[in-house]
């Protein structure tokens, strides 16, 4: 059973995930293999996975076999366990529960060798309501509260499995970094009376100012954020207060994201030569009230730089590209489909 | 001049290096090149770096030529200048400074091929000192908040040089990490009235437990901490409360530092066959009064798995490896010189 442990000092969960446990030499190579054997996510392959819980099928209405344009699964190797009670426990000044929790698989696309940024916008459209539909159905689970959604493309960025595809993980705590927005942005609007992010995309957008936009739509705005860690660090906001992604509308607002999404992708892909990225959807805890103080988006992380333990161990980033030279140069990359 | 930007959601200041700015095609290559030509650290060549601030030369009393046993320089191409006002001011709702600071390299040893770990107990104390002395000079400066001494050891862990070198960077801010700690530790303290990292010290060393320590001398206990982000994280903690790493004692504390640093860096090196590594000395910012919440250590972070930008964009870490596994493993390798 993986466990979930707090640091007693800084407040952070942490899953130890002793069903993987390696040993030492199990480190010694770093970069994951190639798959050379068949593609689990494969059409055909179906049975290679647990049994979908989810699946867009235009044409083939029988789950679990081909003809389906997005499919989710149970991961194979989940990080956390599903069945069971969390049993919130101590072990002297530490705190930890049972690791119960949701890994899910969405596998984006039949085709092996198409990434997120080839897809058509109506089928990454598809894929983000399949988000949606994951997100409502886990958030009926009451020990969970939080769904995360996240993605690594390419190896560099952590991707074990070459096929496109994004993960989901349903945890009964909330990330560290999600916790620090929430709190950060519940300290703003306390002050102001006014959403921190909504600011953010109002001064960004003013009629003078534009420096770190880099795109628009009626629905979203991308930009590079005024602080980031890394360079072409990228973010995805909607210009609609909202806290929570699977709010969106289905009259627009998933499309918008998904035309705005393969765009960025595709700017990235050219200013970058199609570089290893990392993707986290960062939206409100399950609950019943929506907060006035968050505002949900997406950011995106091109791996282009080593990150450091010094970084790690610090939290003290040093970038070397300014958001505003990162965002010129992504605004002049026209994109031809 | 490099700048000090904050994010205005969760308070991070980053480091934006205008100075080092690099164009998207830099990136194509993200392993560092191995040095070809002759390397700036070794005895001989003190004309390529600037000229030495401290060093360590128990024979030859010239600075800048050979001789030395530790050297101590600004760094060439530092994060930070050195010259300057911070000239706080505001971009709308955003919060920035000039990127003063002192950026600094201690050359280990003259042996080009000499890991820290392979250096005599002696030796590492004289680096330990020179680290201090530095500490010390810097703090004298009042634009100065903090300094972070960090080593990065190998390509995957960030060194852009092979030459066995540790660095300083004194900062007009508290970096993030050092921040989340003094603010939970002093959480801890108003409701205990106790330091948590003496409780952790305490808890970890008692009769009946001890399944996450690695070693202990007079001064140190070498521990696994309990909710590690990463495989084989070990933390180097002094069983005295001082809530500042300068602060040690010269009769003997320092000794003990060395000795337990060594045991440790070649048990790692013993269990994971020489890995990158980073460590960071988490002590207490400038102040004229000590903390009696906060609790100087140094933690060491092997290169082991690559961290994705899904764990950096949640702050959700998945450690494969319990702590306890890891101490045991350090604990049985007896280590000869």
């Amino acid at each position: 059973m993986p466990e979930l442990r707090k640091d007693p000092v800084v407040g952070r969960w942490v899953i130890i995930s002793t069903e993987r446990s390696r040993r030492p030499t199990n480190f010694t190579t770093t970069v994951p293999s190639r798959t050379s054997t068949a593609c689990p996510f494969c059409p055909g392959s179906e049975d290679m996975t647990p049994p979908e819980v989810y699946a867009y099928r235009p044409e083939h209405p029988l789950p679990n076999g081909p003809g389906w344009q997005v499919r989710v699964v149970p991961n194979k190797f989940p990080a956390l366990q599903i069945e069971g009670t969390l049993d919130r426990r101590g072990e002297g000044l530490y705190d930890k529960m049972n690791g119960i929790g949701a890994h899910e698989v969405v596998i984006e696309g039949p085709e092996h060798d198409q990434d997120l940024a080839d897809l058509s916008v109506e089928h990454i459209e598809q894929i983000l309501l399949a988000y949606r539909e994951r997100v409502i159905d886990l958030h009926r689970d009451r020990r969970f509260r939080y769904v995360l959604i996240f993605k690594n493309h390419g190896a560099q960025a952590g991707a074990t499995l070459e096929h496109t595809h994004t993960q989901l993980i349903a945890t009964s705590i909330v990330p560290k970094s999600i916790q620090e927005e929430l709190e950060g942005s519940r300290r703003y609007y306390e002050l102001k009376e006014r959403c921190v992010f909504c600011d953010i995309v109002a001064q960004e957008t003013a009629e003078n100012n534009g420096r770190r936009v880099v795109s628009m739509n009626d629905g979203f705005v991308v930009l590079e954020p005024y602080a980031p860690r890394f360079p072409f660090e990228t973010w995805i906001l909607p210009r609609k207060h909202d806290d929570s992604f699977h709010m969106l509308s289905e009259d627009g607002e998933f499309r918008d994201l998904a035309a705005i999404l393969k765009d960025t992708l595709q700017r990235l892909n050219r200013a970058l030569e199609r570089p290893p990225f990392n993707f986290v959807i960062h939206t409100a805890p399950v609950s019943e009230t929506s907060l006035e103080h968050y505002h949900w988006h997406l950011e995106i992380m091109p791996t282009l730089t080593r990150v450091a333990g010094f970084e790690i161990g610090s939290g003290f980033y040093i970038n070397p590209t300014p958001p505003e030279d990162a965002a010129q140069y992504l605004r002049e990359l026209a994109v031809q489909d």
